[in-house]
């Protein structure tokens, strides 16, 4: 028995806002990325391959803001987080500020492999040099809608307008968590932060125990939102610390901190598997791009507070 | 009531390495930071004043691997983390990968008073530019004591040789905790990191919820050692999470946090208070420079296990 859940960020996401279109590319982006983590589970791989690869596939899906198509900075560049964890062992990489490897995750694959946990700017992307990962060109990431995103988000600042705008849109970020046949849990996270957020700004996505969390004896899990807050509530560890010494389930924990977060302002999201395969998906927010699949490979999608529906 | 502890780095400390002198100079640097908390706190100043006054006293005294006297990476550079946060709030703020703001301690507590939580490289910089923090010349951080540790380790590992030297000096942080007059309870961390560290990499000191800590409902707490470790064991909310949900006292918990590190190879220490002051300075290596002090300002610090002594 194994089980996948990916989430492609949380937010203001309004109904009256999207296309059927639009809402039809976004539950299938989410069934294809689904998918490339089914089949790394159907073929005996591990949670850790898993998550990998359904991020690698949620960073090359420009809908999604990691990897291709990750947002801009105020300054118009692309800074990029990312991290992984393997509830074996809580072994953990994470990479902060880097722009070049084609995939990010595969980044923090590579340093939860290393000596390191987390490494961050030009001294990341020596590492990933070193490493062999692939690099892309600006080209390669850069999308017109991203980059229109940041002038309006400019000229919003510039107006100090009220945002009317999907903050899903503006702060997303993709992130899978997976439970596999042998019992593991993983979890990772890749992100392009916000839509003109200050250059240097780290969020929560590569902060262990804050955006992305892995243990065995509790859960994975994904975080998606404003960082700020989720790091500044350990949200990934305070999932475990429920479960852990409280008791609490993996659904109530969960829902616990999403509820929590919310009532100090912290909007966004959650994804978790525990090792029996639970899953939960809790946000406090008015939208979560999510889904999930079990081993009959039926991908499960939702956007709004709905139930998923199959693919 | 009040009180304050710091530390200024733990590991292989080789009593039979270190002459009297070199002792009696640690003694006397850890009691002149523990007076400078102390001034702040006798004056009616907060924890945070407090913890940020006892750093900026570490970051000045080349003893210490943080600010003046970081070490350097194996580039030959110094790159410098911090974090501080406010039990009051959870407020935090933490920059990583610096080099130039003369006390990395008001970098992070600028950030702190932003909308951010955590900034790296040339962002951070640019924001401590903009915030008006004093900038140090490369002549103020050099220490040629630092230089010849990175010769060192760089011979040491073009010979693969062991390593016989103290890991405190190789990984040293600093840090300090406070708990104020009105109660309230504050942390602070700074570090050069490792020395020979891969450039780019960051450890535990500025991962909120690993390194640095502080809820009024349990404790603050700072940490130092092998900073990988205490990220992916999120020592500092693990031990938040021992107090509020097993309902362990501070000195328990800080110390079943460290022997658990201890256990998985993850040496080093930890200095915490609580809202009670009760003040724990548990480690697993050999020595930790520590100190505390309390409101008769007498400055009792240690070195080895073994009491503290009044200076």
């Amino acid at each position: 028995m194994f089980t996948l859940a990916i989430h492609g960020g949380a937010g203001t996401i309004r109904r009256e806002a999207m296309t059927a279109e639009s809402e039809a590319a976004y539950h299938a982006g989410l069934a294809v990325c689904l998918k490339a983590g089914h089949a790394v589970l159907t073929a005996g791989g591990s949670a850790v391959a898993a998550v990998s690869a359904a991020v690698v596939a949620l960073e090359e899906d420009e809908l999604f803001n990691a990897g291709r198509g990750a947002v801009f900075t105020s300054g118009g560049k692309q800074e990029m987080d990312a991290a992984i964890m393997d509830g074996r062992n809580r072994e953990a990489g994470a990479v902060a500020g880097i722009f070049g490897p084609r995939n990010p995750i595969l980044a923090a694959r590579a340093v939860m492999a290393s000596e390191h946990v987390m490494l961050a700017g030009e001294g990341a992307l020596a590492f990933c040099r070193e490493a062999g990962l692939e690099f892309a060109d600006a080209a390669h990431f850069f999308t017109e809608k991203r980059w229109q995103a940041l002038q309006t988000e400019l000229a919003r600042r510039a107006a100090a307008a009220a945002d009317t705008r999907s903050d899903a849109d503006r702060h997303g970020t993709v992130g899978a968590v997976a439970r596999d046949a042998a019992g593991n849990v993983a979890a990772a996270t890749s992100t392009g932060g916000m839509t003109g957020k200050r250059p240097g700004r780290i969020g929560d996505c590569p902060v262990i125990g804050a955006g992305t969390w892995a243990d065995n004896n509790t859960c994975a899990m994904s975080a998606t939102g404003h960082g700020e807050y989720f790091i500044r509530w350990a949200a990934g560890h305070e999932i475990d610390a429920r479960m852990r010494y409280k008791g609490e389930t993996l659904t109530r924990a969960a829902e616990a901190v999403v509820t929590e977060l919310g009532a100090i302002g912290g909007s966004g999201g959650i994804i978790a598997v525990d090792a029996a395969g639970n899953v939960a998906l809790p946000f406090n927010s008015s939208g979560m791009y999510r889904g999930r699949i079990g081993e009959d490979g039926v991908a499960w999608t939702g956007i709004y507070k709905e139930a998923l529906r199959a693919l």
